[in-house]
């Protein structure tokens, strides 16, 4: 194989003019030739690239084509494969290349998201619903990982925790949006996948959401910390993990909220408190919110799994109708259910909405196209966002 | 092209048993069976694995073999590549592998650290060293991502800073380390290359450091925020940028010490200060401690370049040699300076030693084996911390 100095390699070689150089570490093969990718065109089209002289066959695929879908590159005399999309719909989007039959990572991108345990290439298309996951010039609020005690399961676990704009310079109480991952996710998922912070800023600065605090716990009570952020180390995710449907999750709730009530600004009543989930994030919206039955006033079920699996013996799933009608006499203000209609839950929803219209709990439904996405679940933050904590 | 199913998605589809799931955004081609890489053995040898069955040749490089050294990974009957080192000293190493003459990263690793504008994988071997660079079972200190406003800059910034396990709890004031990074870094190295909270952590648990606040800032002040994290959004990052050793960083550095002072607990006077930094991280340690040479008990220049490019002007650069001889009589506590014999800035760092003995100027001189690496500087800030506030 032939050894070749990365165009950053040969960049250091050149920089030694005076002193001042850090180098990275070098490695000895990469690129020949400076090249672009992906690169987005003023139309919305995007151009990827990669440098493969000696592949036979190079495709690239993302959620951005049909799923499955795979489209052809075409080499060019320097060897660079490219591929131009048609215009692309504002989003975030991820893909990869498939170098003869290989999977690999765009070497010329270094924005990656990891989903489980798979790591790919985004790219962001603005001009659109998207412009709310960049980081635009507008007032940025604070994220900060910390640790919290959790005696109900015997260990210290991370947080992640956005304040609004302006929270360290005013002495206001500020509401709270408990947001909650899914299967596979962590305290992380939201932030990287979910682009929380990006919507909250942007959403905040144009008027159209509450400045509020968003507590991102991890729902994996088997676990301290995301895969790589605890004592466990560098290992590979999984998909599923022990005690994360089981109950122990809703039942050592209270010890999040109480941290968060002890430690920041909030306003430490039901009129301040919304929760949300995605999937396994919206089992435990539901299951938690009516455990705590006078607590939240504000639900967000997006995508929502829905019942226990009937093996499951928890105090936390003994009476779910009465602890419902108990949350539904209770009062709150907004029960808010969000799903696609492609989603694998989209019937156990169906199945659930009428289990709550016969007991006469009000909620609101938004049904959207596509799937169990974080596509959606961008989407239905960005709509939930706006609707909270109106009414103060 | 063959699809196929990655294994994730074939789990999710066994895994509909009730309706508990949250599907990642499915890709169509991925490993053929489930391996794991890398694989760290009891004695520290490490596995390397790759499926590839159509690839003719793969080998894998990283920096536990010697600068441009590959070894070459053997198939085996599934098509899965692998190769297994010695036993490796405890470090924190990365690596890829090369496919035919083509870098790909491990698809079967999610743990990445991106330096300037390359991403590679992470692999950390225990029992020694790197020990400091793991999550422990130990107290966690909290790291926060934030902004502040640069008027000098005209722009808001974002900045890192770990408070030490207990501030939140305590009344104490701290003692606060600045910590720069070098040339094509920001306020995301020193925490993801450079384990700064996992080091502080540990020796702060092992009784070796002082409880401390860690501010890393943003060194390039043409920039609001690392690749990704400004309004510029997605863009290929570059290792040079302007205005990054023109001296206006070290003008406008005030703003950081006044903003960290303004918003936490610290000990707002030189003996709660200390200042450090690698390479160009080190020349702005050394010539803020000069500018303000009043202000910072403690420096550390890691592998520091030391004078700036004669063609540049700034009153900063004006007079060296006054502002070190007004540092030295004033006093401080350490100035250290650490440097591997086989950095490009050795000669650099004997030239400046030279002139701080022809100025009766004190510092303690660490050299080390190596050279310019991140491996050096995680090794000196673990020897760095442990000096620091001893004397209050």
């Amino acid at each position: 194989m032939k050894i070749q100095l990365s165009p950053i390699s040969v960049a250091l070689l050149a920089l030694f003019f005076t002193l001042q150089v850090q180098a990275q570490e070098n490695f000895p093969f990469g690129q020949n030739r400076e090249i672009i990718s992906p690169e987005i065109h003023a139309d919305n089209s995007v151009t990827f690239r990669l440098t493969a002289p000696t592949a036979n066959n190079v495709s690239v695929t993302g959620d951005f084509l049909a799923p499955g879908e795979e489209a052809n590159m075409i080499k060019d005399a320097d060897g660079v494969w490219s591929y131009t999309t048609h215009p692309l719909p504002s989003e975030l989007y991820t893909y990869a290349f498939n170098v003869d039959g290989l999977q690999m990572n765009d070497p010329n991108n270094v924005y990656y998201r990891r989903d489980v345990a798979s790591t790919l290439n985004v790219l962001l298309v603005g001009n659109g619903q998207a412009d709310l996951y960049k980081v635009n010039s507008v007032p940025h609020g604070t994220v900060t990982k910390r640790w919290y005690q959790s005696p109900g399961n015997n260990m210290t676990r991370r947080i992640t925790i956005y304040t609004p704009p302006g929270y360290e310079k005013s002495d206001n109480s500020y509401p709270v949006l408990y947001l909650l991952h899914g299967m596979g996710g962590d305290e992380e998922a939201w932030m990287t996948l979910g682009r929380a912070s990006q919507i909250a800023d942007n959403l905040i600065a144009q008027g159209k959401a509450e400045p509020m605090i968003i507590v991102m716990p991890n729902g994996n009570v088997a676990q301290e910390a995301a895969p790589g952020e605890s004592s466990l180390g560098f290992y590979k995710p999984q998909f599923r993990l022990p005690h994360t449907m089981d109950g122990k999750y809703e039942e050592t709730f209270h010890e999040i909220i109480r941290f968060v009530d002890s430690q920041y600004r909030t306003i430490p009543e039901k009129a301040g408190r919304a929760i949300a989930g995605l999937s396994m994030g919206g089992f435990h919206t539901l299951h938690i919110s009516r455990y705590y039955p006078n607590t939240f006033d504000y639900m967000g079920l997006f995508s929502a799994a829905i019942m226990p699996d009937e093996k499951i013996k928890s105090k936390v799933y003994d009476s779910i109708e009465e602890t419902l009608v108990t949350q539904k006499n209770n009062g709150y203000t907004l029960y808010w259910i969000a799903i696609g209609k492609e989603d694998f839950l989209y019937q156990a929803n169906i199945d659930f909405r009428k289990k709550l219209d016969t007991m006469d709990f009000p909620y609101i439904y938004r049904e959207s196209e596509g799937g169990h996405t974080w596509r959606n679940w961008r989407i239905y933050l960005s709509e939930f966002l706006p609707i909270l904590f109106k009414t103060r």
